[in-house]
C-alpha cells in the first residue's frame, strides 16, 4: 500500500562489529530523523552486517543530498556499502514479456491501483499480441521479435530502451528468451526473473513438464535476480501449491500461474521498496 | 535450537519518540555489548514503541545485575516498561493436562531434546493416566482431580504448586478445566493456553464440532495468554489446515492435533525466549 | 484449463443405500459412456449420498436430452436430486461490483484467457469508475446507483438484467450492497459472494478492521453461496495468509486482496464446473 | 483415526476401458457389499486406471477369502493388478533409526494413541541411545552397529529380522545408512524413507546445508518409497515451511524436524491404509 508520507530509505552493509546500530541511529536522531521502520541482520558465518532504516522525510532537518554527504564520512569509517533513496522519486520499471500474459496482467493491475510505488516506463515483447492491453494502460509497447540471427542486435536495443527510459529495474515477466551474459553483467541486481519452479529443482525449460514427470506433490515458483548462470541467481521469493495425481499437466500450469503472479509481484515490491540486500549469491529480504 | 552461548535478552516498551534506538544501542555499545539480534516495532495508532535486544553475555563488561541498575536511569527517562533476562537461568514450566496427551507428549519431546531452553518443573493433571509417561522423563506428576465441590481448593493447590516450583509460566496443554478469575488475575501473561480453533471462531466447548457443523474448509488452533475472558486473551500464534467434505469429525480432530502441537510449542518457545510483548489485548511477537 | 473435449457432467444426491454407484456407472457403461472423472461421497451422519460423473460426450450413443429422459426412471427409483450439464453450453455469469476492482480485474483476466469455461454476460455496478475497463473487454456495463430510497427498484432491475441475460450465476465481486431477502430467495445456490474474512469470524462490515483489533495472526477470505442470513450461507472455499504485529491495517487490506481474488475465482470455477453440491448449509466440493 | 468397524480395502489397477467401475461396483453390490469409500483415477497419458474401494466387512455375505476367489475371475478379464486387505489384520512395521529421534518419537506417539491401525513389530538402530525409550513402549529394540566391514552381514540381519517379524513395511525414520541394492530390490514398495529436503532438490547428504547455501526461501521434506536410486523413488508426500535470511542452519534443522515428522507419519498412514498405488515412478495417493 502506498504510504502518503514521503520516506527516505537507507540500506547498508558492512563488516560486523560493536556499535554500528548505535552509530547509525544516533546519527539519524541527531538530525531529528524519525525512524518509522528499522531492520538489521548479522550474518554469523562471515561476520557481515546488514541494515535498512526508513526515515520520515519531513522530520529530517535537511535535504537528502546533504544527508548523503554527511553520512558518507561515517560510512567510510565503518567500510559500508550503502545508499539512500527517496520515495518521492518513483522507481521506473521496464517489463519484458512473451506470449504468456498472466504476470503482465497482474503487474499492470498493481501498477494501476498503486498497490506500491512504481512507474511502468515501457513494455518490450517479442510478440505483438499484448499491445492493445498495454496501450490501454497508456504504457508504450515495443515489439522486438527475436531470432537466432538478430539476437545481439535486439539485445542492444533492449539495453538502449532500458537506459533511455532511465529505468531502475527490468522485470522478465515470463519472457521466453535468455538474455546474453553481457546484458546480465551490465545490470547486476537490476533484472528480476520469475521461474516457474521451486528452484533449484527443475532449472531451464519446461519446468512443469519436469515436475509432472517426477511426480512431485507440490509445485512452485521462484523470483530471483538474473545472473549469467541460468536460473542460478540470488533467490528473492518462493512459494508453492499442493498438487496430486489427479492434476494433469495443464492443471499444473493453470495452478502455477497464480503462484507465479504472487511471487513475482512480491519480489518486485521488495526490490522497489529497497527491502533486498544481496550477499554473495543469497538475499537478505527485510519484509 | 539451544544456543551454546550465554545471552542477555532486554525487552522494553515506552511512548514512541525520536532517539530511543540510538539511546538503547549506544548504552549497550558503550558497555562493550555485542548485539546478536535486535527487533523493534512502532505502533502508529497509539504511538507506542517496542524493542527486543539480545546481547552476548561475555561481551558485557559487567554482571547483569549491574547492567540492570545502570539501565534503570535511562528507562526512567524514557518511561520504559522493561526487563532483562539471562539465558543461563532457564525458565521453569508447569504443564496442566487432562486426558488428551498429544500436546504433553510433544512438549516433553522438545524438552528432552533441548529444542529450546526450559525446565519442566512439574505436570499437574485431573487424571492419573499420564503418570507413568511423565515420570519416565523424571518429572514430578501431581494428580489433582477436580469436581464442582473441590474446585476452589484445587485451584489453591495449583497456585501453591506453581509458586513452590518458582515457575515462570503455566501451560494449559489441553487442560479441560476453566481456571478461576483469581488464578488468571494472579498470573497475567504467565498462563498459556492452546485452543483448538482458529479464534475468534468457535470459542468455548467442542470447537471441532462447531467447525464441522458450520462446514468450514480450514480448521485451526490458537495459542494465547489466558485472561478472565474465556478464549479472549492476547493471541500469540495461530495456524490452520485444509479440510473438506470427506473429513469426518474424527478426522478433523486427528488433523487438528498436529496443528495444536505445533502452535502450542511455537507459542511456548516465543514466551520462553522473551519474544512476546503484550500491548492491550494484542501481542508483538519478535520471531 | 478449458478441455478441448465436450463433456457431460452428471451430479446427483440421494438417500444412501447399496448399489448406487453400480447402478449409475452400469447405466452409463451400457450406453457406451466413457467416464473421464467420477467422485462420490457418503455422509454418514444422515445417510445421504452424493456423486459427480464426467462423461465424454462423443462416447455416448445419444444426445444429452435422450440421456436425460432415460436416466429419469432410475433417478426416480433412487429418489435422486440430479442434473446433467453440457460443456458445449457455457454458463453465463453476471458480476456485481462496487468501487474495489481487484476481484473484477482478476475474473476478467481468467475470462479473457479462457482459464475455465464461462461467459461474462454483463457487469453491474453502483459506481461508474470501472466502465472503461469492462467495456475494453467487450462486456456490457450497467450503472445502477443505489440509495436508501431506490433500493427495491434497483434490486428489481438487477433481477431483470440477470433474467434477461439468461444468466446462471451472479457473482458479488466485493459488491458493497446487501441484496434483499427476495433476491436471495429467488436465486438459491446461484449467488456467490466473497467475504473478506475467515468466516465465521468477523461477519458483516469492515472485517479487516475487526481482525486488526482482535490481533489475529492470520487473515482470510471466504467464498460462499448467498442466503438471507448475512455471511451465513454454505461455504465453498476459504484461504488464509499469515500476518503479524508489523502489519498495518492498510497492509492487511493489501494482503487480503490476493487471498480474495484466489478464493473467489476458485469458488466460481467449482460452481461453473458443477463441482459443488449443497447439503443443508454445507457444501460438498468435488475438486 | 482408527475406525471401530472392520473394513475390507480393495485396490486395483488395469488398462483403462469403458465399464470398469460399473463391473467392480456391481460385483460388490451383488454380494451385498456396502461401499464406505471409493476413489478412482484414470491416467490419460498411458490409459491406465486405478481404483480403491472400502467395503464394510459385516455387509459382505462371505469371508474375504471367498471374495478373493470370486473376484479373481473378473480381475483376469480386466487384466487387473489387485489386492484386498482386511483391517482386522493390522499391518506390521519395522522402524530403522539412527541417533536422531524426532521421527521415531512421533511415530511411537501415533502408535501408542492408535491414531491409525498399525503394529510396531520392532525397532532397529545402529546406535544404543534410544533403547530405553523404545522399550518403555514394550517394543523390542535391536542394536545393529554398522561399519564398512560388516555392512553386508548387518543388512542380512535386517532382512532376517524383517522377515521373522512378518513385517509389511520398513520405515527409515532418519536412518543414516544407505541400504544395499539387494535389500531395496527385495522389498519393492515396502520401504518408506523420509528425506529432509523438498526433492528433487538437495539429493543425498546434508540437504539442509545445501538449502542454506543456496539461499532458498522455503525448506521441505519428502516421504518416498525406496528404490536403488538414491532419493529417487516414487514420492508419496511432501511439505514445506517458510524460512528467511535470519534462519541459521541450526534453526533450519529445527524447523525441518516438524515437517519431517508430519510428512513421514502421513506417508506411513497412506501406506498402512492402502491409499497408495505406484505407477512407474509416480504414486497415486487416494487420501
Amino acid at each position: 500500500m502506498v504510504s502518503e508520507k514521503r520516506l527516505y530509505t537507507l540500506t547498508l552493509s558492512c563488516p560486523d562489529r560493536t556499535g554500528i546500530v548505535a552509530a547509525v541511529t544516533s546519527f539519524i536522531a541527531n538530525l531529528g530523523g524519525w525512524i518509522t521502520d528499522a531492520s538489521q541482520h548479522g550474518d554469523f558465518s562471515d561476520h557481515h552486517f546488514f541494515m535498512r532504516v526508513q526515515i520520515l522525510a519531513s522530520s529530517l532537518k535537511m535535504e537528502v543530498d546533504e544527508f548523503r554527504q554527511r553520512f558518507s564520512d561515517m560510512a567510510l569509517e565503518f567500510d559500508m556499502d550503502w545508499k539512500i533513496t527517496d520515495s518521492a522519486k518513483k522507481k521506473r520499471v521496464v517489463i519484458l514479456v512473451s506470449k504468456q500474459d498472466h504476470c503482465l496482467y497482474d503487474l499492470l493491475y498493481r501498477y494501476r491501483s498503486q498497490e506500491f510505488e512504481f512507474e511502468v516506463a515501457g513494455v518490450i515483447s517479442n510478440h505483438e499480441n499484448l499491445r492493445s492491453f498495454v496501450e490501454w494502460h497508456n504504457i508504450p509497447y515495443h515489439y522486438l521479435p527475436i531470432n537466432k540471427e538478430n539476437k545481439q542486435q535486439k539485445y542492444t536495443e533492449i539495453v538502449k530502451l532500458f537506459e533511455d527510459y532511465k529505468a531502475d529495474v527490468m522485470v522478465l515477466a515470463r519472457y521466453m528468451q535468455v538474455l546474453s551474459p553481457e546484458v546480465c553483467a551490465r545490470f547486476p541486481k537490476q533484472i528480476i526473473n520469475i521461474h516457474h519452479s521451486f528452484l533449484p529443482s527443475f532449472v531451464g525449460a519446461k519446468p512443469y513438464h519436469q515436475a509432472f514427470e517426477r511426480g512431485v506433490k507440490m509445485i512452485g515458483a521462484t523470483c530471483h535476480y538474473v545472473t549469467d548462470e541460468l536460473d542460478g541467481g540470488p533467490i528473492i521469493e518462493q512459494d508453492v501449491n499442493r498438487v496430486d495425481h489427479s492434476c494433469s499437466l495443464e492443471e499444473m500450469i493453470r495452478l502455477g500461474k497464480d503462484i507465479e503472479k504472487n511471487v513475482l509481484s512480491k519480489g518486485l515490491r521488495y526490490h522497489i521498496e529497497d527491502r533486498i540486500l544481496v550477499h554473495g549469491n543469497k538475499t537478505i529480504v527485510f519484509d
